[in-house]
């Protein structure tokens, strides 16, 4: 067994849908096309791999009023963004670059 | 902020959904009754919390030939299980004793 983890950044979206009239969610704020872009993005700078980085879709990771919420694992580092932009900034400083985000940190 | 991980275990039941004639999925071996079974006993021993644990639903975690799997973050540890004794085993030892069970690790 290695220690090297098998992703080494593994990003879970909070892909959460509500209903109308209950508990904010992250689906209402863009999330599902915030994951899909993160996903091509990472396609497209060719670290889509077992060792390098996935981009997941997750259920409701129980944070909706700081929503909408990603966690990048192992480092456990949690963030909010409002649009691309923010996950630009998030994919090229935090996981290319190795640098946390620290205005989008939840 | 804080140093300490937000879940102490974040668990993450892949619960991928192929069609028929594609390739393996978790979906087929069980995987949402094994997450809902966790989910539950998590809250039965009082550990669904900030801070404790969370039990999740993911998307496909990409690596479907040695599902079901599932990964517990921060530690990046790896199981894949058949039954709901194997849950309880990687509940009970991993989660509640800090051991990891090495016979379901992948």
């Amino acid at each position: 067994m290695s220690d090297q983890p098998y992703y080494e950044h593994h990003v879970f979206f909070c892909l959460n849908q509500r209903q109308p009239g209950e508990r904010t969610c992250c689906a209402d704020k863009g999330a599902q096309a915030a994951q899909e872009h993160a996903k091509k993005r990472i396609k497209q700078l060719g670290l889509s791999a077992p060792g390098k980085v996935r981009i997941n879709k997750a259920g409701c990771l129980e944070r909706c009023e700081e929503g909408p919420v990603v966690v990048i694992y192992p480092q456990g580092t949690w963030y909010t963004y409002v649009d691309k932009e923010d996950i630009d900034e998030i994919i090229d400083s935090h996981i290319v670059g190795g640098k946390v985000v620290d205005r989008l940190k939840i």
